[in-house]
């Protein structure tokens, strides 16, 4: 057992006499793993009535006879073109109630016959053939999008009818009275898009119910899509079913999934260079969907990824950088998207661990066979090591949904953003992290975040409270838990009113240039903006208080005794500095901050193994080196190094140590 | 007879026992009356054959027997869901030619002969069930928007040929000898549209012959929508009807409405919160389409609008301050939307008066309170009163959708922003205006201003001459008179010339960095930008010449003598002190000017009550007070304090003074 | 013979009293051509049975009266609106998927039967008529834009059978194993559209090679257009026949029609009003389609062009500078669009000889007027003069398409941008140039010049080194010959590796912003941007390096010694100086740059007479005079003043010498 090194692989582009090259460079590395198959469909299946496997037989056969551990996919990630001539229903209607010919991928509506039927029939036929050499299977690739075709009206209707009950009930959840909306047919209902509901775009909508609603039946019938393909495989396998996710991605509520899932596995592609501590989060958000069980970094580039405007390539160390951050929050897997370069296509100019060159003497080459060795080197320890976090963040698709549709409120508002800013204060602190969905046991956790958490469901208000009771501390900000699961407004109190000791009647929005500073009573003050709670405080202590406007001296921020803890409340978009202060008070009244919390981007972060062994990962993601004292007696497993408590501990740039 | 106050109320919404909490607030604030049934379509007619008045009596019986005035509404601004399914031509097909299902609202197509029967069924209807307790009808809801679909065509086809006779009449009209586009059959003729002659959206077309054809055509199929409800109303009730006008919206030429309506009404969301000018302007406007009769202001929001990207709120004192804004241009009746806030749906945190908590002491609901009181303290005085206006506006929609369909000019140019910069200059100056259509008698008024006049139609250039002939004068601007009611370019001298007594043969365009000087006789120098007419004189004298560029020295501000006045022409876009000054010296040389021009900010504005009484309102719109001194002996109606002429005059931060 | 001088004449649009006022004025400017009957297919084919030459006999038979040079159109760039009821497949299917109506022009679909046929009848009845009066003949008009019908899907499936032969070989070309997209039956490639394989528009596609493809099949398809119109025309008259092109325009492969035309001709309309030095280059690449012969400037606008957001006029002089620099490189005839402004539609205020007001002394008619005296006192000398170029640029649609529709790049990268950066240096360094295709010999050319050359065809490659070898100077860039005529990668080290002496393993991309300086080996430091690739030099010299990033001190820009020439690399995107110093030093090699490099926007060109007499034209295309002195004894052609070598030079702004 050791972290799994390598990645997603297609030899069946190339003529066999490559392959032997590949391998021979897969040696070179230290890659031991390929994922297999990912878009195959069709290749295995290139007629409604042939299944042709010889191709995939000397894929996988040559993966297996090299001793590789193979994860293999369905290989429905895309359809192959005679479906969707012979079956026009299997491509979507976008958004723009646009039916689609033939093209591109992510392409199958959800809702499709044809395409549930195949697709669980390839997915059978493959585990059925290759059960016995797979390690784990890879189903569908990046689940996402959308469809709003009739099929998925029906299908809508269908789910609408077992989660309403009634059309009584469904009226009063949308609350169609408004705009002479009341549905007397279930017929009447039609998918919420640019011809019905919506106008500019995906998050104005004229009713946040039916549009919540239609996510919500979204992301669960490409659930149904993933169950279909894992109910086929489990018939003939027992290894482990996963997809690969893909962060913080909106379309799909990743918490409805989870559970479906033998393991989590996603796809690491962050919007730029720099945003290493974004990453921590995600990675945190993705452990948490199984309640921190460990996690596959199923995708990364090594260099450069080409689907964006512009494609920075991965300096120097930052790919070895990012891949042990990824172990650090969880990882047991470390691969790659790509292995070899494709020739053609939009991927072509992708990074990939083998260039169009083939050479074995590139940077990058060079950077994943030193990161393969010490991976090697490093054996078993990590695997299955979990995360001794105290702090929890709740995120919500829900709430990022709700919050991102809803008018009235401020539209650079990004649900995201907020989030981020908050995780950002934990993890410059060095602060372990959970990001849970609401429904997490919150017993276990001193800190519990809730930015921006606008939507309400169950009882999570009454468990924020008993945190708050039994000693913790609850942070919350602007426009949390105002709206229940239907996003219709709570009347009187809304339910964290006493946990929160406040009162907000109304709120100011103001464009992004527009600054309102707030002041503590330390005397600093930062800058907030975008969104004005006007609060009233009932039982809270203000904390800190606007400058301007016709608010000026009133509470922007507050704290709230309840029980032996307490519960923040923030109201506006604070400047990082403002939120790193107020997280960092409450992380220190519960003594969680890590030995380094002053020192900018040297991320500190622990596992505690399966022998219950602490480790502890040190990264420093700045161009310089960076030197700090050792608050223990340790060894680096990296090098071997011991490290003396209160002796120096140096880091070059981008290096990484794991202390144990 | 007082000021109405109150606004739209849907207890349709809520169940009955929070009606008697609403009466109860209604009666803290003054509200004595409610707009009801705005969007009841879906529940008076839930089905085709069935009509289920039981909610609209009780709420409608509920008002009466609290004794409110009741504006009530036919309930038509969106149709059931029932009726796009059963007939799917009442939905629209947008630009883009796409035939939109079931959603939000303002959706129903105009030439649908289902919409037609059942709105004018319903009108019909609710008119013969509440006549006897309703003092005004609300028709339809902020009609607006287009369709594109056969119906549309059809009925387009049927507009032309009783506008222009024949199809040689049209050819020659819309010029269609130009890119080969001669029409020889009636049914050739498509609506102008994303797949016809647009490219770009609605303000780039290849005709704009067909194009502004179809915007009178579609604004008069709207205006037959009406027609059809108002007829039904009448003929069971005789109380006045309207509909809701948006101001300064595109779509609907409201001159075209207005004969049909029995009094104006308008909903007053400025587009930010810093355009009290802009919103004098519209006012006038507004007040302008019936002659200078008063309006309604049927709707604006007591602290935020939920539809902006970004939406502050009201500031203190704001909403007091537009409301009797409104009143001093012309209203005679201050109207919210809404009365309670929705606790779902897009427009759940609009402002309203009543919030979601429900209570009586947020800042808004004293705030509206407290302007019941006045309102009811003020009692009947200014209910009819009339502006006694000397300057007139000509505001045309024909020249603003020429203007801005045209290619050639500059695309950065806006009809309203050139409008506005030439009220504001009236505006600041305290003179009163009228903005009147072009069809208007110009006979009443000293000074007349035509900015942007691009279309010139019927005898308005002889018209105009006689103004200044009588020794009035006329200003008009770069572009003004150009082409016919067809857009068609005149030959030879355009009509105006011998008013303006300048030769234009060429224009400039810049993009709105660029900056050219205009220097001025008295030594003033003022910026210009985007466009930049080359003056010929050939009767006018040169008042500022162009300080850049290689027309440097010529003529872009012109003054011709004519009979005993004079015409101006400004021949630029001259930044807002240019045409401040310029339209300061004509209002100057008639004697115009109010007492406090040089005051910025603080409006002044003149109302003759039903009785003769001259009143005059000063609102403060600075945040910081204004003392000016008392140009007469007067009573402040709002607070009975005597004025003496030659005192000082103090106004707080938004405060406002009526002066009997 | 002379230089033509007239342009797009329409009486049409007039009564038949206004086309003698237009004569007396064209006999004024001494406008001796009109181009005619460009849209009037609507008007000689009035219903599908119906042609009626009324209207165009007049028409041609005044012209030809007047003693008119005629340059004749089929009239087919717009069909008529009969045609597009009667046949709805004549419209065109747009990249959204939406078939549209009639409107605008530009609008058959190209694989339309009924457009074929029609369109090839009207122009044999065309030149029937007509062409005893004809001196060339001006089919249809701008081809351009692109249909995604069904017909054209059927079209397309037949070009790529004749291209591919088998799916086999398309499905490698394109290579289909990539995300599952073999195809199985020709049946089954659509178009690509936003509705199969492209997002975000045309520039995103998920395979590169069926949309280049596309790109191909729709300019033969537009090519087999004109190919029926001239057929048609050709049996009834041998006058030479042309289609107006548009420069640089990318939808259309120039270089696959230039065969097929008599002549070249094209409309010059710069997208701004400072774009000389890019017209230079228009003008020249239009004149390197048919091997350096000279061309018709078709189009120009005499003041303003109509269709673009912001229209600046043309300052005085600019007019008649730019026809004589169209002339300087290759132009046989100067012509307009357009004699007499349109009254209606969306041209109407484009600038015309003949304004609205139908004046002879606006400045527009004075300075067309002395700029045809000019042209006849000029007389014949340049007609059929060619250009003695000795460098080439190669320009290829094909790397246009292929470098802006690549994933992995930077997307601020423009094609164009590039290419005009290496021409300015040649343009300011006073040499002469030819834009010749990949395919054009280079055997004449000292330095041949290939910047953002991605993809490679035929023997290229070796030409290239060809040139080299005998003792030429090759400069390329970033990104060149990377890839094959399908646009995949090549494999190993690619074609033009020995030639450059580099190797390129990897590229960083950064946004606009990011600057990295290159030194040179001179001291200077450029900055350059967007594109950095990482280069590892072989056998070249290192020319300039970075100066920031990982890669500081690495090459930038090499040069290798090859055979008894070099071949310079350039890595990154210089701004213009380090461009201009490096392709200046190739120029002094051999000798090529003009007398004034050192001059800014002093052009120079050159042109050698049918006689053989060389001639230099110097155009001062500042707002100043220049002054320089006098490399030659010689005659100015326009003035008649002698030049004396060694003494002053003086041109005035704008103004033009033509030495003989």
């Amino acid at each position: 057992m050791k972290i799994l090194f390598g990645g997603d692989y297609n030899p069946e582009q190339w003529p066999e006499e490559v392959w032997k090259e590949d391998y021979r460079l897969f040696d070179l590395a230290a890659i031991d793993t390929v994922t297999l198959g990912v878009f195959t469909w069709g290749l295995t299946q290139p007629a409604e009535d042939v299944y042709d496997f010889t191709v995939l037989d000397a894929v996988v056969g040559r993966a297996a006879a090299e001793g590789r551990t193979i994860c293999l996919a369905t290989g429905t990630g895309a359809h192959p073109a005679w479906m969707a001539r012979a079956y026009p229903e299997v491509t979507r209607v976008d958004f723009e109630g646009r039916r689609h010919a033939y093209g591109t991928r992510h392409h199958s509506c959800p809702s499709s016959p044809a395409f549930r039927r195949f697709s669980a029939l390839v997915a059978g036929r493959i585990a059925e053939r290759y059960g016995d050499v797979v390690t784990a299977w890879h189903v569908g690739n990046e689940y996402g999008g959308a469809c709003y075709c009739g099929l998925c009206a029906a299908g809508f209707r269908d789910w609408l009818r077992a989660r309403h009950g009634s059309l009584d009930a469904l009226n009063d959840a949308w609350y169609t009275r408004f705009w002479s909306h009341t549905f007397g047919d279930w017929d009447e209902i039609e998918p919420p898009s640019a011809l019905t509901e919506h106008w500019r775009g995906p998050d104005h909508t004229a009713f946040q119910g039916i549009t919540l609603d239609y996510r919500r039946f979204m992301s669960d019938a490409m659930l149904a899509n993933f169950r279909d393909e894992k109910a086929a495989v489990r018939a003939f396998s027992d290894a482990p079913v996963t997809t690969n996710f893909m962060g913080m991605y909106q379309p799909i509520d990743y918490h409805r999934w989870a559970s479906d899932l033998d393991f989590v596995s996603w796809d690491n592609y962050p919007p730029d260079d720099v945003s290493y501590a974004r990453m921590a989060f995600t990675h945190d958000l993705m452990r948490g969907l199984k309640g921190g069980a460990p996690f596959w970094l199923m995708e990364q580039t090594p260099s450069i990824t080409a689907s964006r405007a512009v494609n920075p390539v991965k300096r120097p160390g930052v790919m070895r950088s990012w891949s042990w951050q990824a172990v650090a929050h969880g990882a047991d897997a470390v691969l790659f998207f790509q292995m070899r370069a494709s020739r053609g296509a939009c991927e072509k100019y992708h990074g990939a661990v083998i260039g169009h060159a083939g050479r074995d003497d590139t940077r990058v080459f060079r950077e994943v066979a030193a990161l393969g060795a010490e991976l090697r080197d490093l054996g078993g320890l990590t695997v299955g090591a979990r995360t001794p976090a105290r702090v929890a963040l709740l995120f919500d698709w829900d709430s990022w949904w709700a919050l991102e549709m809803t008018d009235g409120l401020n539209r650079h508002l990004r649900y995201p953003e907020i989030v981020l800013a908050y995780h950002r204060a934990v993890w410059s602190a060095g602060a372990d992290l959970d990001a849970v969905p609401v429904t997490a046991d919150l017993g276990g956790y001193d800190v519990v975040l809730a930015p921006a958490l606008h939507l309400l469901k169950g009882d999570l208000a009454a468990r924020l409270a008993e945190v708050a009771a039994r000693g913790g501390t609850v942070i919350t900000t602007f426009l949390s838990g105002l709206v229940d699961e239907h996003a219709r407004a709570y009347l009187g109190d809304p339910p964290l009113t006493s946990l929160l000791g406040v009162r907000v009647d109304e709120w100011d929005a103001r464009e992004p240039a527009v600054v309102n500073p707030v002041s503590f009573a330390d005397g600093t003050a930062v800058d907030a903006r975008l969104h004005f709670d006007l609060i009233t405080p009932l039982t809270a202590a203000v904390e800190g208080t606007y400058g301007a406007d016709f608010y000026a001296g009133t509470a922007a921020v507050t704290r709230n005794e309840y029980g032996g803890g307490a519960a923040w409340y923030v109201g506006t978009v604070l400047a990082q500095p403002g939120v790193d202060a107020l997280v960092r008070r409450a992380l220190d009244r519960h003594g969680l901050a890590g030995p380094y919390p002053d020192v900018p981007d040297l991320e500190v972060a622990h596992r505690v193994t399966a022998g219950g062994v602490p480790l502890m990962f040190l990264l420093n993601h700045r161009d310089e080196p960076v030197e700090v004292v050792a608050d223990r007696d340790a060894t680096d497993l990296l090098t071997g190094t011991p490290v003396t408590r209160g002796a120096p501990l140096r880091l070059a740039p981008r290096d990484v140590l794991i202390l144990r």
